[in-house]
Protein backbone atom coordinates (compact mmCIF):
# COMPACT_ATOMS: atom_id res chain seq x y z
CA UNK A 1 0.00 0.00 0.00
CA UNK A 2 1.35 3.45 -0.72
CA UNK A 3 0.61 6.23 1.54
CA UNK A 4 1.01 9.99 -0.30
CA UNK A 5 -0.05 13.61 1.53
CA UNK A 6 -1.20 16.12 -1.12
CA UNK A 7 -2.11 19.23 -1.11
CA UNK A 8 -5.76 19.85 -1.35
CA UNK A 9 -7.83 22.71 -1.21
CA UNK A 10 -4.82 24.45 0.75
CA UNK A 11 -4.78 21.90 3.14
CA UNK A 12 -2.61 18.91 3.53
CA UNK A 13 -4.67 15.23 2.81
CA UNK A 14 -3.23 11.77 3.37
CA UNK A 15 -4.31 9.69 -0.03
CA UNK A 16 -4.00 6.24 -1.29
CA UNK A 17 -1.78 5.80 -4.59
CA UNK A 18 -3.25 2.95 -6.75
CA UNK A 19 -0.71 3.21 -9.87
CA UNK A 20 -1.51 6.48 -11.41
CA UNK A 21 -4.76 7.16 -9.20
CA UNK A 22 -4.88 9.17 -5.88
CA UNK A 23 -7.47 8.36 -3.36
CA UNK A 24 -7.57 10.97 -0.84
CA UNK A 25 -8.68 10.07 2.81
CA UNK A 26 -10.43 11.02 6.37
CA UNK A 27 -7.60 10.87 8.88
CA UNK A 28 -4.33 9.41 8.60
CA UNK A 29 -2.24 6.59 8.17
CA UNK A 30 -1.34 6.66 11.94
CA UNK A 31 -4.57 6.67 13.26
CA UNK A 32 -7.94 6.17 11.98
CA UNK A 33 -8.82 6.56 8.18
CA UNK A 34 -11.42 6.00 5.70
CA UNK A 35 -11.52 6.49 1.79
CA UNK A 36 -13.52 9.21 0.56
CA UNK A 37 -15.16 8.79 -3.07
CA UNK A 38 -12.83 11.29 -4.87
CA UNK A 39 -10.39 9.45 -7.53
CA UNK A 40 -7.41 11.90 -8.75
CA UNK A 41 -4.98 12.06 -11.53
CA UNK A 42 -1.56 11.72 -9.39
CA UNK A 43 0.12 13.59 -12.48
CA UNK A 44 -2.17 16.58 -11.98
CA UNK A 45 -2.02 16.51 -8.00
CA UNK A 46 0.89 18.21 -5.53
CA UNK A 47 2.73 16.04 -3.55
CA UNK A 48 4.05 17.06 0.10
CA UNK A 49 6.49 15.60 2.23
CA UNK A 50 4.80 12.38 3.39
CA UNK A 51 5.47 13.34 6.77
CA UNK A 52 6.43 16.01 8.90
CA UNK A 53 8.13 14.13 11.76
CA UNK A 54 7.88 14.92 15.75
CA UNK A 55 11.50 13.98 15.60
CA UNK A 56 13.43 13.59 12.75
CA UNK A 57 16.60 10.83 12.68
CA UNK A 58 19.57 10.02 11.08
CA UNK A 59 21.75 7.08 10.81
CA UNK A 60 24.92 9.12 9.02
CA UNK A 61 27.44 6.53 8.41
CA UNK A 62 25.94 3.27 7.50
CA UNK A 63 27.87 2.02 4.38
CA UNK A 64 31.39 1.44 4.84
CA UNK A 65 32.37 2.63 1.45
CA UNK A 66 30.58 5.97 2.16
CA UNK A 67 32.56 6.48 5.61
CA UNK A 68 35.68 5.74 3.62
CA UNK A 69 34.70 8.37 0.96
CA UNK A 70 33.38 11.26 3.33
CA UNK A 71 36.51 10.53 5.55
CA UNK A 72 39.15 11.23 2.20
CA UNK A 73 36.85 14.39 1.57
CA UNK A 74 36.86 15.78 4.74
CA UNK A 75 40.27 15.03 5.62
CA UNK A 76 39.79 12.82 8.27
CA UNK A 77 40.82 8.91 8.80
CA UNK A 78 37.66 6.57 8.21
CA UNK A 79 36.33 5.33 11.20
CA UNK A 80 33.78 2.48 10.59
CA UNK A 81 31.01 3.10 13.85
CA UNK A 82 31.47 0.67 16.23
CA UNK A 83 27.35 0.94 17.73
CA UNK A 84 24.57 2.07 15.93
CA UNK A 85 24.06 5.50 17.34
CA UNK A 86 21.31 7.31 15.94
CA UNK A 87 21.88 11.54 15.00
CA UNK A 88 19.43 13.95 14.09
CA UNK A 89 18.06 16.29 11.05
CA UNK A 90 15.94 19.42 11.17
CA UNK A 91 12.36 19.71 9.80
CA UNK A 92 12.97 23.28 8.59
CA UNK A 93 15.05 21.48 5.54
CA UNK A 94 12.36 19.22 4.65
CA UNK A 95 11.61 19.29 0.31
CA UNK A 96 8.78 17.08 -0.94
CA UNK A 97 8.39 15.63 -4.58
CA UNK A 98 9.51 17.97 -7.37
CA UNK A 99 10.53 21.02 -5.24
CA UNK A 100 14.02 22.35 -5.80
CA UNK A 101 17.29 22.16 -3.73
CA UNK A 102 18.37 25.64 -3.76
CA UNK A 103 22.32 25.64 -2.92
CA UNK A 104 23.15 28.88 -1.33
CA UNK A 105 24.88 32.08 -2.37
CA UNK A 106 27.79 31.30 -0.33
CA UNK A 107 28.01 27.39 -0.69
CA UNK A 108 31.14 26.14 -2.25
CA UNK A 109 30.94 23.96 -5.54
CA UNK A 110 31.14 20.71 -2.88
CA UNK A 111 27.44 20.47 -2.68
CA UNK A 112 26.49 16.92 -2.94
CA UNK A 113 23.44 14.22 -2.46
CA UNK A 114 23.06 11.19 -0.60
CA UNK A 115 19.87 8.61 -1.31
CA UNK A 116 19.00 6.96 1.42
CA UNK A 117 15.68 4.61 2.49
CA UNK A 118 13.47 6.28 4.92
CA UNK A 119 12.01 3.80 7.89
CA UNK A 120 8.30 5.69 8.72
CA UNK A 121 7.18 4.71 12.31
CA UNK A 122 3.51 3.55 12.57
CA UNK A 123 3.18 3.30 16.30
CA UNK A 124 4.38 4.25 19.52
CA UNK A 125 7.01 1.64 21.08
CA UNK A 126 9.63 1.61 23.35
CA UNK A 127 11.87 -1.51 23.82
CA UNK A 128 11.43 -2.79 20.86
CA UNK A 129 12.83 -6.15 20.61
CA UNK A 130 14.70 -8.39 17.29
CA UNK A 131 11.43 -10.17 16.45
CA UNK A 132 8.98 -7.29 16.79
CA UNK A 133 10.88 -3.84 15.95
CA UNK A 134 10.21 -4.28 12.09
CA UNK A 135 6.17 -4.22 13.65
CA UNK A 136 6.64 -1.04 14.31
CA UNK A 137 7.21 0.15 11.02
CA UNK A 138 4.62 1.68 9.04
CA UNK A 139 6.16 1.67 5.37
CA UNK A 140 9.36 3.06 3.87
CA UNK A 141 10.49 6.48 1.78
CA UNK A 142 13.32 7.71 0.11
CA UNK A 143 15.47 10.66 1.21
CA UNK A 144 18.32 12.95 -0.43
CA UNK A 145 20.93 13.69 2.45
CA UNK A 146 22.07 16.97 0.96
CA UNK A 147 24.91 18.13 2.00
CA UNK A 148 27.70 20.92 1.81
CA UNK A 149 31.40 18.82 2.29
CA UNK A 150 33.06 22.08 3.03
CA UNK A 151 30.62 22.97 5.86
CA UNK A 152 30.86 19.57 7.06
CA UNK A 153 34.61 20.00 7.38
CA UNK A 154 34.02 22.74 10.16
CA UNK A 155 30.19 22.56 11.61
CA UNK A 156 30.59 21.45 14.93
CA UNK A 157 26.93 19.80 14.85
CA UNK A 158 26.82 19.59 10.81
CA UNK A 159 23.69 22.01 11.40
CA UNK A 160 24.50 23.80 8.16
CA UNK A 161 25.96 21.46 5.95
CA UNK A 162 23.03 19.01 6.33
CA UNK A 163 20.18 21.40 7.59
CA UNK A 164 20.03 24.06 5.14
CA UNK A 165 16.71 24.67 4.08
CA UNK A 166 15.76 22.51 1.33
CA UNK A 167 18.64 20.42 1.79
CA UNK A 168 16.13 17.21 2.43
CA UNK A 169 14.26 15.98 -0.09
CA UNK A 170 11.75 13.27 0.92
CA UNK A 171 9.24 11.33 -0.97
CA UNK A 172 7.58 10.72 -3.03
CA UNK A 173 5.27 8.78 -0.31
CA UNK A 174 5.56 6.08 2.12
CA UNK A 175 4.99 2.35 0.97
CA UNK A 176 4.19 -0.30 3.29
CA UNK A 177 4.85 -3.16 1.34
CA UNK A 178 9.00 -3.33 1.21
CA UNK A 179 11.17 -6.35 1.37
CA UNK A 180 14.50 -4.92 2.43
CA UNK A 181 16.43 -7.41 1.14
CA UNK A 182 15.44 -6.97 -1.94
CA UNK A 183 15.80 -3.37 -2.61
CA UNK A 184 18.42 -1.43 -4.49
CA UNK A 185 19.11 2.12 -4.45
CA UNK A 186 20.00 3.93 -7.50
CA UNK A 187 21.03 7.40 -8.13
CA UNK A 188 21.05 9.26 -11.40
CA UNK A 189 22.15 12.67 -12.30
CA UNK A 190 20.67 14.43 -14.95
CA UNK A 191 19.76 10.55 -16.16
CA UNK A 192 22.95 9.40 -15.78
CA UNK A 193 23.56 7.01 -13.43
CA UNK A 194 25.41 7.45 -10.65
CA UNK A 195 25.45 4.50 -8.68
CA UNK A 196 23.59 1.16 -7.68
CA UNK A 197 24.03 0.04 -4.69
CA UNK A 198 21.83 -2.80 -2.07
CA UNK A 199 19.70 -1.03 -0.21
CA UNK A 200 19.87 -3.33 2.78
CA UNK A 201 23.52 -3.81 2.64
CA UNK A 202 24.41 -1.25 5.75
CA UNK A 203 26.68 -1.70 8.62
CA UNK A 204 23.68 -1.65 11.15
CA UNK A 205 20.73 -2.41 9.83
CA UNK A 206 16.74 -1.28 10.57
CA UNK A 207 16.28 -4.05 13.07
CA UNK A 208 19.44 -3.21 14.28
CA UNK A 209 18.59 0.70 14.76
CA UNK A 210 15.33 0.61 15.95
CA UNK A 211 16.34 -1.65 18.63
CA UNK A 212 19.08 -0.08 19.99
CA UNK A 213 17.19 3.26 19.77
CA UNK A 214 14.34 2.05 21.28
CA UNK A 215 16.22 1.34 24.53
CA UNK A 216 16.81 4.84 25.27
CA UNK A 217 14.23 6.30 23.66
CA UNK A 218 9.96 5.69 22.40
CA UNK A 219 9.48 6.34 19.11
CA UNK A 220 6.21 7.89 17.72
CA UNK A 221 3.98 7.71 14.49
CA UNK A 222 5.60 9.65 12.12
CA UNK A 223 9.12 9.59 13.22
CA UNK A 224 11.43 9.26 10.53
CA UNK A 225 14.99 7.50 10.46
CA UNK A 226 17.05 7.81 7.79
CA UNK A 227 19.94 4.96 7.06
CA UNK A 228 22.64 6.68 5.65
CA UNK A 229 23.72 6.10 2.29
CA UNK A 230 26.87 4.21 0.07
CA UNK A 231 29.88 4.88 -2.03
CA UNK A 232 31.14 8.16 -3.30
CA UNK A 233 29.07 11.49 -4.20
CA UNK A 234 29.19 13.73 -6.55
CA UNK A 235 28.60 17.91 -6.61
CA UNK A 236 25.17 18.64 -8.02
CA UNK A 237 25.12 22.00 -9.90
CA UNK A 238 22.50 24.62 -11.04
CA UNK A 239 20.07 23.37 -13.39
CA UNK A 240 21.07 19.48 -12.47
CA UNK A 241 18.28 17.32 -11.73
CA UNK A 242 18.57 14.48 -9.30
CA UNK A 243 17.10 11.26 -8.84
CA UNK A 244 16.75 8.46 -5.74
CA UNK A 245 14.92 5.50 -6.85
CA UNK A 246 14.61 2.57 -4.67
CA UNK A 247 13.05 -0.62 -6.09
CA UNK A 248 9.72 -1.27 -5.08
CA UNK A 249 9.56 2.29 -3.28
CA UNK A 250 9.51 5.14 -5.77
CA UNK A 251 11.82 7.48 -7.42
CA UNK A 252 12.59 11.28 -5.76
CA UNK A 253 13.25 13.59 -8.11
CA UNK A 254 14.34 17.11 -7.49
CA UNK A 255 15.64 20.01 -9.60
CA UNK A 256 18.60 22.17 -8.56
CA UNK A 257 19.27 25.72 -8.62
CA UNK A 258 21.71 27.96 -7.33
CA UNK A 259 20.71 30.78 -5.35
CA UNK A 260 20.87 33.80 -7.48
CA UNK A 261 21.63 32.47 -10.75
CA UNK A 262 17.02 31.71 -10.86
CA UNK B 1 2.21 37.52 29.38
CA UNK B 2 2.82 34.28 30.69
CA UNK B 3 1.76 31.10 28.47
CA UNK B 4 0.81 27.71 29.71
CA UNK B 5 -0.33 24.70 28.20
CA UNK B 6 -2.56 22.34 30.20
CA UNK B 7 -4.39 19.81 30.10
CA UNK B 8 -8.09 20.03 30.17
CA UNK B 9 -10.68 17.49 29.26
CA UNK B 10 -8.01 15.15 28.09
CA UNK B 11 -6.56 17.61 25.59
CA UNK B 12 -3.80 20.15 25.59
CA UNK B 13 -4.92 23.78 25.60
CA UNK B 14 -3.10 27.23 25.97
CA UNK B 15 -3.81 29.26 28.97
CA UNK B 16 -2.89 33.03 30.17
CA UNK B 17 -1.14 32.93 33.58
CA UNK B 18 -1.82 35.89 35.78
CA UNK B 19 -1.18 34.81 39.06
CA UNK B 20 -2.44 32.19 40.52
CA UNK B 21 -4.75 32.32 38.37
CA UNK B 22 -5.31 30.30 34.60
CA UNK B 23 -7.08 31.30 31.66
CA UNK B 24 -7.53 28.88 29.36
CA UNK B 25 -7.61 30.41 25.59
CA UNK B 26 -9.03 29.07 22.44
CA UNK B 27 -6.73 29.21 19.89
CA UNK B 28 -2.35 29.30 20.64
CA UNK B 29 -0.08 31.89 21.16
CA UNK B 30 1.50 31.16 17.72
CA UNK B 31 -1.86 32.10 15.95
CA UNK B 32 -5.02 33.97 17.15
CA UNK B 33 -6.38 33.30 20.31
CA UNK B 34 -9.19 34.72 22.47
CA UNK B 35 -9.61 34.01 25.98
CA UNK B 36 -12.51 31.76 27.51
CA UNK B 37 -14.86 33.08 30.40
CA UNK B 38 -12.99 30.51 32.23
CA UNK B 39 -10.74 30.90 35.35
CA UNK B 40 -8.84 28.42 36.81
CA UNK B 41 -6.64 27.61 40.05
CA UNK B 42 -2.75 27.31 38.92
CA UNK B 43 -2.31 24.80 41.80
CA UNK B 44 -5.39 22.22 40.72
CA UNK B 45 -4.01 22.83 36.91
CA UNK B 46 -1.80 19.88 34.76
CA UNK B 47 0.64 22.04 32.98
CA UNK B 48 2.20 20.34 30.16
CA UNK B 49 5.60 20.97 28.22
CA UNK B 50 4.68 24.47 27.19
CA UNK B 51 5.35 23.86 23.32
CA UNK B 52 6.34 20.76 21.24
CA UNK B 53 8.42 22.44 18.77
CA UNK B 54 8.84 21.83 15.54
CA UNK B 55 12.32 21.20 15.74
CA UNK B 56 14.44 21.46 18.73
CA UNK B 57 17.34 23.22 18.63
CA UNK B 58 20.25 23.56 21.56
CA UNK B 59 23.56 26.03 21.89
CA UNK B 60 25.33 22.94 23.74
CA UNK B 61 28.77 24.54 24.91
CA UNK B 62 27.76 28.04 25.38
CA UNK B 63 29.31 29.63 28.96
CA UNK B 64 33.11 29.53 29.49
CA UNK B 65 33.28 27.99 32.42
CA UNK B 66 31.16 24.99 31.67
CA UNK B 67 32.84 24.15 28.53
CA UNK B 68 36.34 23.87 30.90
CA UNK B 69 34.37 21.98 33.25
CA UNK B 70 32.40 19.69 30.98
CA UNK B 71 35.77 19.17 28.97
CA UNK B 72 37.64 17.75 32.25
CA UNK B 73 34.59 15.53 32.92
CA UNK B 74 34.93 13.90 29.63
CA UNK B 75 38.70 13.75 29.13
CA UNK B 76 38.97 15.99 26.62
CA UNK B 77 40.84 19.74 26.16
CA UNK B 78 38.15 22.93 26.40
CA UNK B 79 37.38 24.05 23.37
CA UNK B 80 35.75 27.34 23.45
CA UNK B 81 33.18 27.93 20.36
CA UNK B 82 34.41 29.87 17.33
CA UNK B 83 30.70 30.48 16.08
CA UNK B 84 27.01 30.24 16.76
CA UNK B 85 27.43 26.53 15.46
CA UNK B 86 23.39 25.25 16.17
CA UNK B 87 22.99 21.63 17.50
CA UNK B 88 19.71 19.86 18.59
CA UNK B 89 17.57 17.47 21.13
CA UNK B 90 14.47 15.37 20.41
CA UNK B 91 11.18 15.94 21.35
CA UNK B 92 10.81 12.28 22.68
CA UNK B 93 12.84 13.71 25.91
CA UNK B 94 10.53 16.26 26.76
CA UNK B 95 8.93 16.21 30.15
CA UNK B 96 7.02 18.72 31.94
CA UNK B 97 7.13 20.83 35.14
CA UNK B 98 7.13 17.96 38.22
CA UNK B 99 7.38 15.09 35.69
CA UNK B 100 9.88 13.02 37.03
CA UNK B 101 13.28 12.38 35.51
CA UNK B 102 14.32 8.78 35.00
CA UNK B 103 17.48 7.58 35.19
CA UNK B 104 17.75 4.45 33.04
CA UNK B 105 18.96 1.47 35.52
CA UNK B 106 21.80 0.77 33.09
CA UNK B 107 23.19 4.53 33.80
CA UNK B 108 25.77 5.41 35.74
CA UNK B 109 25.98 7.82 38.75
CA UNK B 110 26.85 10.40 36.22
CA UNK B 111 23.32 11.81 35.11
CA UNK B 112 23.70 15.46 35.59
CA UNK B 113 21.58 18.78 35.72
CA UNK B 114 22.22 21.57 33.23
CA UNK B 115 19.86 24.86 33.79
CA UNK B 116 19.27 26.60 30.57
CA UNK B 117 17.32 29.57 29.07
CA UNK B 118 14.32 28.34 26.59
CA UNK B 119 13.88 30.70 23.42
CA UNK B 120 10.64 30.19 21.57
CA UNK B 121 10.23 31.51 18.24
CA UNK B 122 6.99 32.92 17.33
CA UNK B 123 7.06 33.42 13.78
CA UNK B 124 8.28 31.81 10.62
CA UNK B 125 11.44 33.89 9.63
CA UNK B 126 14.50 33.70 7.82
CA UNK B 127 17.34 36.29 7.24
CA UNK B 128 16.75 37.62 10.55
CA UNK B 129 19.19 40.95 11.24
CA UNK B 130 20.59 42.05 14.60
CA UNK B 131 17.94 44.62 14.56
CA UNK B 132 14.83 42.96 14.17
CA UNK B 133 16.08 38.81 15.73
CA UNK B 134 14.20 39.50 19.09
CA UNK B 135 11.02 40.20 17.51
CA UNK B 136 11.17 36.87 16.17
CA UNK B 137 10.56 35.71 19.43
CA UNK B 138 7.26 34.74 21.33
CA UNK B 139 9.10 34.11 24.71
CA UNK B 140 11.02 32.18 26.91
CA UNK B 141 11.16 29.19 29.13
CA UNK B 142 13.12 27.57 31.49
CA UNK B 143 15.01 23.65 30.24
CA UNK B 144 17.22 21.02 31.99
CA UNK B 145 19.37 19.94 29.73
CA UNK B 146 19.91 16.35 31.21
CA UNK B 147 23.16 14.80 30.69
CA UNK B 148 24.74 11.64 31.14
CA UNK B 149 28.33 11.69 31.04
CA UNK B 150 29.62 8.17 30.50
CA UNK B 151 27.53 7.83 27.58
CA UNK B 152 28.60 11.62 26.42
CA UNK B 153 31.93 10.46 26.19
CA UNK B 154 31.26 7.49 23.75
CA UNK B 155 27.96 8.61 21.80
CA UNK B 156 28.77 9.91 18.52
CA UNK B 157 25.45 12.08 18.59
CA UNK B 158 24.99 11.94 22.22
CA UNK B 159 21.43 10.44 20.98
CA UNK B 160 21.88 8.60 24.73
CA UNK B 161 23.77 11.11 26.69
CA UNK B 162 21.06 13.82 25.75
CA UNK B 163 18.14 12.53 24.66
CA UNK B 164 17.13 9.46 26.80
CA UNK B 165 13.21 9.68 27.38
CA UNK B 166 12.64 12.23 30.59
CA UNK B 167 16.11 13.59 30.15
CA UNK B 168 14.37 16.99 28.32
CA UNK B 169 12.00 18.70 31.38
CA UNK B 170 10.89 22.09 30.01
CA UNK B 171 8.34 24.72 31.51
CA UNK B 172 6.93 26.14 33.93
CA UNK B 173 5.54 28.41 30.60
CA UNK B 174 6.29 30.71 28.27
CA UNK B 175 7.12 34.52 29.72
CA UNK B 176 6.85 36.89 27.00
CA UNK B 177 7.91 39.97 28.87
CA UNK B 178 11.68 39.57 29.58
CA UNK B 179 14.31 42.13 30.06
CA UNK B 180 17.89 39.25 29.38
CA UNK B 181 20.62 41.08 30.42
CA UNK B 182 18.66 40.96 33.93
CA UNK B 183 18.09 37.52 34.03
CA UNK B 184 19.90 35.14 36.85
CA UNK B 185 19.56 31.44 36.58
CA UNK B 186 19.50 29.65 40.23
CA UNK B 187 19.63 25.74 40.40
CA UNK B 188 18.88 23.91 43.38
CA UNK B 189 19.13 20.50 44.32
CA UNK B 190 16.98 19.18 47.01
CA UNK B 191 16.29 22.92 47.84
CA UNK B 192 20.39 23.86 48.04
CA UNK B 193 21.45 26.35 46.07
CA UNK B 194 24.29 25.18 43.87
CA UNK B 195 25.00 27.77 41.34
CA UNK B 196 23.71 31.28 40.00
CA UNK B 197 24.65 32.98 37.47
CA UNK B 198 24.30 35.85 34.78
CA UNK B 199 21.68 33.98 32.58
CA UNK B 200 22.56 36.47 29.51
CA UNK B 201 26.29 35.68 30.19
CA UNK B 202 26.88 33.25 26.88
CA UNK B 203 29.53 33.10 24.64
CA UNK B 204 26.83 33.31 21.98
CA UNK B 205 23.82 35.50 23.00
CA UNK B 206 20.36 34.93 21.64
CA UNK B 207 21.01 37.58 18.94
CA UNK B 208 24.04 35.89 17.94
CA UNK B 209 22.28 32.40 17.30
CA UNK B 210 19.14 33.48 15.96
CA UNK B 211 21.17 35.83 13.25
CA UNK B 212 23.52 33.04 12.36
CA UNK B 213 21.19 30.28 12.27
CA UNK B 214 18.07 32.17 9.84
CA UNK B 215 21.02 32.29 7.15
CA UNK B 216 20.29 28.84 6.28
CA UNK B 217 17.55 28.00 8.05
CA UNK B 218 13.98 28.90 8.34
CA UNK B 219 12.43 29.30 11.79
CA UNK B 220 8.99 28.31 12.76
CA UNK B 221 6.24 29.36 15.50
CA UNK B 222 6.94 27.07 18.14
CA UNK B 223 10.69 26.33 17.77
CA UNK B 224 13.10 26.19 20.94
CA UNK B 225 16.40 27.04 21.23
CA UNK B 226 18.27 25.75 24.36
CA UNK B 227 20.65 28.37 25.14
CA UNK B 228 23.32 26.21 27.19
CA UNK B 229 24.31 26.30 30.76
CA UNK B 230 27.31 27.49 33.11
CA UNK B 231 29.64 26.31 35.38
CA UNK B 232 30.16 23.00 36.85
CA UNK B 233 27.07 20.72 37.03
CA UNK B 234 26.94 17.96 39.92
CA UNK B 235 24.65 14.15 39.95
CA UNK B 236 21.29 13.23 40.66
CA UNK B 237 20.39 10.41 42.28
CA UNK B 238 17.21 8.57 43.48
CA UNK B 239 14.49 10.55 45.24
CA UNK B 240 16.40 14.18 44.53
CA UNK B 241 14.28 17.19 43.48
CA UNK B 242 16.26 19.11 41.32
CA UNK B 243 15.12 23.31 40.28
CA UNK B 244 15.93 25.48 37.71
CA UNK B 245 14.90 29.01 38.25
CA UNK B 246 15.72 32.00 36.23
CA UNK B 247 14.39 35.32 37.83
CA UNK B 248 11.44 36.66 35.80
CA UNK B 249 10.44 33.82 34.00
CA UNK B 250 10.14 30.78 36.65
CA UNK B 251 10.82 28.06 37.96
CA UNK B 252 11.07 24.40 36.43
CA UNK B 253 10.93 21.33 39.41
CA UNK B 254 11.21 18.03 38.68
CA UNK B 255 11.99 14.66 41.09
CA UNK B 256 14.45 12.19 40.28
CA UNK B 257 14.00 8.57 40.47
CA UNK B 258 16.08 6.08 39.19
CA UNK B 259 14.22 2.80 37.55
CA UNK B 260 14.10 -0.30 39.26
CA UNK B 261 14.13 1.62 42.60
CA UNK B 262 10.37 3.25 42.02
Amino acid sequence: MRWARIEQNGSPTYAVVEGDTVIPVRGSPFAAWERTGQKLNLAAVKLLVPVIPPTFYAAGMNYPDHVREVAEKIGQKPNLPEQADIGYRANNALIAQGETIVIPADATDQVQYEGELVVVIGRKCKNLTRENALSAVLGYSVGNDVSERTWQKTDRTMWRSKNTDTFKPMGPWIETDVKLEDLVTKIRLNGEQLIAFPTNDMIFGVVDYLVSMTTCLTLYPGDVVWMGTEGATANMKHDDRIEVEISGIGTLTNPVVREGLR
